[in-house]
């Protein structure tokens, strides 16, 4: 490859430390001899590879990844993290996944007391509470309704939480940031529900109830159950698996991950929220006096990059790209920026479209290291103008004993070997 | 549930045989008793089902469906369908899907010698033929190019194939349409690399070659692979799967199936098409003269029902909603309209959001079935002005010899008992 010219100190710099606008990955030719291609003779011979000169396996009714990939898991921590009988988390490893959907055997979940086999033929959801006429809906029932589909992210409060800590962790994006993922849900609405049952003009919120062991309640304000919360029954096209909540779970776009109700069993509209565990010992923001910040449900706008982040190894200085997940539990992606120098300057970066409301939007940028250190960051701006904080912005309003709703900024230190690694800016 | 009003004799109809118009799903407790709610008594107790009182399963690394949807799998044929060594198919249970989406778990295949184990670190792509630099890529080279997201369907030409016969089959929607799917990819974009190799200005086609022992190859118009070709690496956010190319296939977004060349291994620029056995004697359009129309690539635009659908029992007469698929390989799906007269009259069907180019959209409308026989259908109109022919009309323009690119309305007939079956017009 010596006859090729390395472009890269022509190329105009969008911000400091080698970001780069996007057009360089789409100039012709601009790449060449800067990436990984090895050039070969026009006259060397192809080799044959040995998958070439034996007939392959037959087709699976139900297929699987490669065993390839097999280190493409979801994070199992050995030890339970809240220290309560019961409790699991298993995060998206998203170190290794690309685009906006996450497939459907590496979405999240946090169970408190394990993830029941539900016959669906068993099953059975109740509307009652402050409505006029109490009803009771199977499964098979509730399909015979309008079918509603949109992609929505789901985040777990407590995503993140370890950015709270006085030391950064030093962790891969699955263990900082796995408790996230998006999907195409497809469901009933829930307003069609409630429309039916006929509301009681006294009620303002209501109580959901999962259909597991812990049977975890929480209570949503009716005027969000009124606009977008969706009954799902199916995820990226097939029926929601046992960990996501079969055969039914809550939707509630934007908000708390906690309250997207898995194994849904019951919906009880009262007239005030209903303070049950996991909205008062759980899941509220404990402020620096001490007090609790309830029912701040909405997830604030976030981003952080999942490529190069901890584990990725840089392979010598040159072109990288950039990427990352962006959302905002109060409408949709406007920008993003990342940075390369730890926030002194911002280059924009490619939204991968479509860009939707409360779901997860890819984002990429072109980087030249140049094989010194660098700080790498990303921020969003949703449409709301709400601008992602800093870390330090963020423990300066909400003080350091908060577990829940950190949205600040994440930042990755290359080193100049190559390493990766989180750090605080 | 005596006291609930049947509302469906003041609904409006859109079109003949109880087709009504969208709204008739959006205004408040229009619904009410016409659906599978039952109703109870406000001091009814809530019975506890088995699966609240024991705790569940804990979380897996990766996961699977519920055990209670084990029917929704792929069809593998016993026999062979094309009567040659090796050859076979797994189709979409599009009857059971919902959304846009189709779960990699269940997106269809179809090989010609079984489903190869690549090694990624043994596996290479050679770009060579017609260009200034041959160049040879390993999948880690692959993935320090740009990447690109996009959301498009893959349909094999052979697709509904059986809708030429001069009887219907009696199959379901998987069994007539299933060799059809829709994800999200991510990949290289090819024509960054053929950038990069600097193409001849003598080339204006190009072979691209799969690294199975079928080694199928097919022949791609150089300025579609400029356009919006790409090498494919990731599925619905994970590394595709062996059974749709690992480590890498190709991805040309609405030409026949079979060009999306799995596993693949090399590309070869050249002045014309290569004349290769996958586009002479299969996935050509033989005509009525006994002629064959080469390289006719383009899937045009196509859609069918997929609830009702044969398999499906009608569960008495009342409110139903239709929902089914749309797509076109010329570009985007700009109205699908249904008809429960067998095409006599016609009502426009809601379109779920995001509509995309080259991708399957859903579409849905509500129908209140009186009881009585009905003949469904639907049809597509796309953004270039394209309407999906009636088979009559695509059979009298192809003739009775043709095996491919049946894109011709579907016609299920709904019998008085509520079975759904499939016939012709």
């Amino acid at each position: 490859m010596a006859n090729r010219k390395e472009p890269g100190t022509d190329l105009e710099p969008a911000a400091g430390n080698g970001l780069l606008h996007r057009r360089v990955f789409l100039g012709a030719g601009a790449m060449a001899g800067v990436l990984g291609a090895a050039g070969m003779a026009h006259a060397e011979p192809l080799t044959v590879p040995e998958w070439v000169t034996k007939p392959g396996k037959r087709p699976l009714p139900y297929t699987q990844p490669s065993p390839f990939e097999g280190k493409v898991q979801r994070t199992i921590p050995d030890q339970n993290p809240l220290y309560e009988p019961g409790s699991a988390a298993g995060r998206t490893p998203h170190q290794f996944l690309e685009g906006m959907v996450t497939p459907n055997g590496l979405h999240f979940e946090v169970t408190h007391n394990g993830v029941p086999d539900i016959d669906p033929d068993k099953h059975l959801l109740v509307i009652h509470g402050l409505v006029k006429r109490p009803l009771k809906f199977t499964v098979n029932s509730l399909l015979r309704y309008p079918l509603t589909s949109r992609f929505h992210f789901v985040e777990c409060a407590g995503n993140s939480g370890a950015l709270y800590g006085a030391n950064p962790v030093k962790g891969t994006v699955q263990q900082l940031h796995g408790l996230l993922s998006g999907a195409e849900w497809t469901g009933v609405m829930l307003s069609t529900l409630l429309d039916e049952a006929g509301i009681d003009p006294k009620a303002q919120w209501l109580l959901a109830e999962g259909g597991d062991a812990t049977g975890l309640t929480r209570s949503i304000p009716l005027a969000k159950a009124m606009d977008d919360v969706m009954i799902a029954l199916y995820q990226n096209g097939e029926r929601i698996r046992p960990n996501n909540g079969y055969p039914m779970r809550l939707l509630v776009p934007g908000f708390q991950g906690n309250m997207n109700i898995k194994w849904l069993r019951r919906i009880r509209l009262t007239e005030g929220p209903m303070q049950t565990r996991y909205e008062t010992s759980r899941y509220s923001l404990l402020l620096a006096d001490g007090k609790a910040a309830q029912y701040k449900l909405q997830l604030d706008a976030k981003s952080f990059i999942t490529r190069p982040s901890p584990g990725y190894q840089m392979q010598g200085a040159g072109l990288y790209e950039i990427s990352g997940l962006a959302w905002s539990g109060n409408g949709t992606v406007k920008q993003v920026e990342v940075s390369a120098d730890g926030g002194k300057s911002w280059a924009l970066a490619a939204l991968s479209g479509p860009v939707l409301p409360k779901m997860l939007t890819r984002f990429r940028a072109p980087w030249k290291w140049d094989g010194g250190p660098a700080v790498l960051q990303s921020r969003v701006t949703d449409d709301t103008g709400y601008v992602q904080p800093t870390r330090d912005a963020l423990l300066l309003a909400r003080g350091a004993k908060a577990q829940y709703h950190f949205n600040g900024i994440t930042t990755f230190q290359v080193a100049a070997g190559g390493e990766v690694s989180h750090v605080y800016a």
